[in-house]
């Protein structure tokens, strides 16, 4: 019986999950081997590959994958483990390359992640047999998704969905405009959480509960709802929603909400920030919640997108990972000021910081006791059900 | 069959116990599960909580206890982790409030620990399901010990036969002058051993053994009892002993032992150091080591008292805690100097911390075989009773 | 079935070893009971210990070995473990002692590991009960091995024939001149597997490629193995090879192999760095790979000679230990130049760290699929089958 396995006996279904969840070496060995191995896992963004020879390493815990273009083929995604003796081959983060040539013994491999050549293996060797292991990759809208899973959860259908909700932002044509990272000490899974429920966005963030009704259900009703449809309608941008929970698929969900009056998009004072995106024709006064795999979350306002993740690196650490996209053509100092666009999910992510690591220390306890959700915590039971049912047919 | 069963078979009794004792996160578990949750521990003073609202935190490995008095009820501990989705609660050490409000999401508490108020929870919650847990608590003189366990080890008796021997010195109107923090990269276990045995003290301690007959069984015969014994009366210190070792009942130990002639209380040169403890008439040159559960050490001279404790934080990491108590009345600079009074301690804690390390360093070796222990080293056997005792019957 | 034998299945004869084998707390845990600790370790040279009373300490894992030299009966070893409570004996790293007493409760030992006095410890005690353990120990041309177990690797028939082929260089008579450690985030299995083969020495170490022509077996056919015999010969250098790898002894292993042309020694110009070892007439152009027992690596140039050790500190980190070696005669300053001496194994050294650590981080990787080992690698495989001959066996 696998660790996963072992724990749904002490999962309540509409109550938070047991300590081991959080406190458990194998659970975490599980966490990667078992759910990040195999669920979809947003990489990066086409922007970052350009040319021919460019690439993009993205590393979770022991984990690490070469995002690169080929020459012919396109963009392809590999394993950033040599198949000799297993150094990791690409130590950049970034860059462009003709090969990826082994530090170690040289090994040299092709960007389509073809063994080239291999000094002194004798007769028998055949480097056809050794190339890069390679994953399942998407490109949605521009927005790279790998799975390295054998089987990866279906997400083509859900994407089709997707697609024409988000056609208007042309977020293909956007860019980073900024990346930042925050360490926190605390397991992955409670950073997801903590993303996943707004129940905590009234006490513990005062920024974003200023301008953004999703802290609140009762004020979304007062009227805000209709009238953000009205203005979305007006400024091009679609006003549908959707969700895919099915089994063996992977989690999809995309709903825009308004934002309070004033507030044209996130910002400190309510300003737009940078040029529209895509063919948006004005400011709707709306976010869109976007989670493609529930691993992969975006927000999207009428001017800037901003990508999160929550990056495993230890049984107790994870790196919170904040990307700001802005259009392409946007030019720093110019269509917008690269402090105010990062303002709001900056301090957001600081109090997030604080708040998980309390958690943790609070979970870590022999004392601690799961309580009931509220009301505004269904997105984590959705996430425990997605992580239940990757990770525990898994029998080892 | 748990970790600590498992070690059984391989202690035999008047000897040192076995390496795994201190070197398997196994065992580290279950020191805090099965021992330090259902111990006696010593969290602070009632000095400390004079005014409602008034509390304290008190951490050990990955728990926290809340100490707070209330408007109506007295003094109160609580586990400090939050019952809905277990977030640490209060963050500070210590202070004063109206209510403990969770960091996360609101959930707030009364200084009883009852539930106040908790959002958007739907119907069918009641929040007198998810008051704070509960410790059993005892204020003995003014010093307050905690237990998380079900049915706590029986202590009542105990501090009955104490209490006449410890009234004189009216500990319950002392207060805090001085707290230090002795980081040690061992094992709780290794420190607390060290302090429940002197044999160490003649080769480890030299200020120590200049005034302290307690080194060496020897010297205390020559006399030295006897006049202390008459001193002591002369003094209005009571002169009796307890021993409590009884099964299913928290330890106890009360005795007063001399010091070597010339000194009347622990100081560099056997001068006062602060005013009289309670109703004390005068110096007797004696010291009174007690014992409240084997956790809990005190050493009550005639004009200061220090408390000591050997804090879990990591397998092989340990916080020795060091508490001087002076009378509630006397003043820093005018009645007692702070140097003078925390040198003695001070400088024996900075041995302590050095020999416990290397303790530590040679116990992790293959090649350690636990040897016999010698006859000034009962204490260690009567912790390891005590452990095993309360450890041991926990099947898991 | 202990954590060495569950490995064998996955283990494949002719490529890389499983993730687990550097991954494992648990094969950790063995590599030092049931490898390091039933095999020969170098842990010093006679120089180091000329004088009775003279001693030197060496670490490994959890584990600690005192080499003394005793008044009468030469030179000993003792695990660094006090018999009463397991306290680290001595914490030095060399000096002069007459005794070797405990730190924490004055255990006094002898310099033959007996127990000279031990206080308090009642009747029935008998101090010839609790000498200190003892190691097998060989001195070899002034290098000294110890080994822990009961039962250790055969190795004096070995080291009878190295005996003639060493003789000349006299090492006997030599001293240390350097000592270097360089950690790195790798478990020692990984490094000592480095320094196992030459297959990564084109790719990965310029200076010494171009130098020495073990990088590459096909240059060493073309001439020059017969230009080295002759200058051998000429130098006084014997020239013959043994290799060992006999099922219960020691693995030993000793064969000269040619520096490319102009190159006298292992130099950054070619030139003579010291003055020539032993008896040698004049250098060779030559170097002596020399391995006493798996986990200890010599280099014998004429003038020089160095010491390799890799030795574990955790799961994932290791202190490489480089060591060189001049005639006991030969100054600083005025007999070599301490720059140039180190100067080659220096770069060779960081470059190694670097690609150790880049291995160690791949192999991280849950994706790893360990490759088949070139033709330059067959030092790894009698790494492995030393490793699983001496460990597996150990049934817990």
């Amino acid at each position: 019986m696998n660790a996963i396995a072992k724990l749904r006996p002490g999962y309540r279904p509409g109550y938070a999950h047991v300590r081991e969840f959080y406190t458990s070496p194998d659970i975490y060995e599980s966490d990667i081997r078992d759910y990040w191995n195999r669920s979809w896992i947003w990489v990066g963004h086409q922007s970052q590959l350009k040319k021919p020879g460019d690439f993009i390493t993205f590393d979770y815990g022991p984990e690490s994958v070469i995002i690169a273009r080929d020459r012919d083929s396109g963009i392809g995604a590999f394993q950033n483990v040599c198949r000799h003796r297993g150094s990791r081959l690409c130590l950049e983060a970034s860059g462009n390359t003709r090969v990826f040539s082994c530090p170690y013994h040289a090994w040299t491999y092709e960007l389509t992640g073809q063994l080239r050549r291999a000094r002194e293996m004798g007769e028998g060797f055949d480097p056809a047999d050794y190339g890069l292991l390679s994953l399942h990759l998407r490109n949605f809208e521009g927005l790279l998704f790998v799975c390295a899973g054998d089987e990866p959860p279906e997400i083509d259908e859900g994407l089709r969905r997707l697609r024409p909700l988000v056609a208007p932002f042309d977020l293909g044509k956007t860019r980073i405009a900024h990346t930042a990272t925050y360490p926190v000490p605390a397991n992955w899974k409670l950073a997801i959480e903590n993303y996943m429920e707004c129940y905590h966005c009234g006490p513990a963030h005062l920024e974003f509960a200023r301008s953004h009704s999703i802290k609140d259900p009762a004020h979304m009703n007062a009227g805000l709802v209709d009238k953000l449809e009205a203005r979305s309608r007006a400024a091009g941008v679609p006003t549908g929603e959707v969700t895919r929970n099915d089994p063996g698929a992977a989690t999809l969900f995309l709903r825009r909400y308004p934002l309070f009056e004033g507030y044209d998009t996130g910002s400190r004072t309510g300003a737009p920030l940078a040029p529209l995106l895509g063919g948006l024709s004005g400011f709707d006064g709306g976010a869109t919640d976007m989670q493609i795999g529930i691993l992969n979350n975006f927000l999207i306002y009428a001017d800037h997108m901003i990508g999160y993740r929550f990056v495993p690196t230890a049984l107790q650490e994870t790196r919170i990972e904040v990307v700001w996209f802005v259009r392409e053509d946007a030019e720093a100092g110019r269509d917008y000021d690269h402090g105010d666009l990062t303002w709001l999910w900056h301090a957001t992510s600081l109090d997030d910081e604080r708040i998980i690591r309390h958690n943790q220390q609070g979970v870590n306890s022999h004392h601690f006791v799961p309580g009931p959700l509220s009301e505004m915590e269904w997105g984590i039971a959705a996430f425990y059900d997605d992580y239940l049912s990757v990770s525990a047919d898994q029998i080892r």
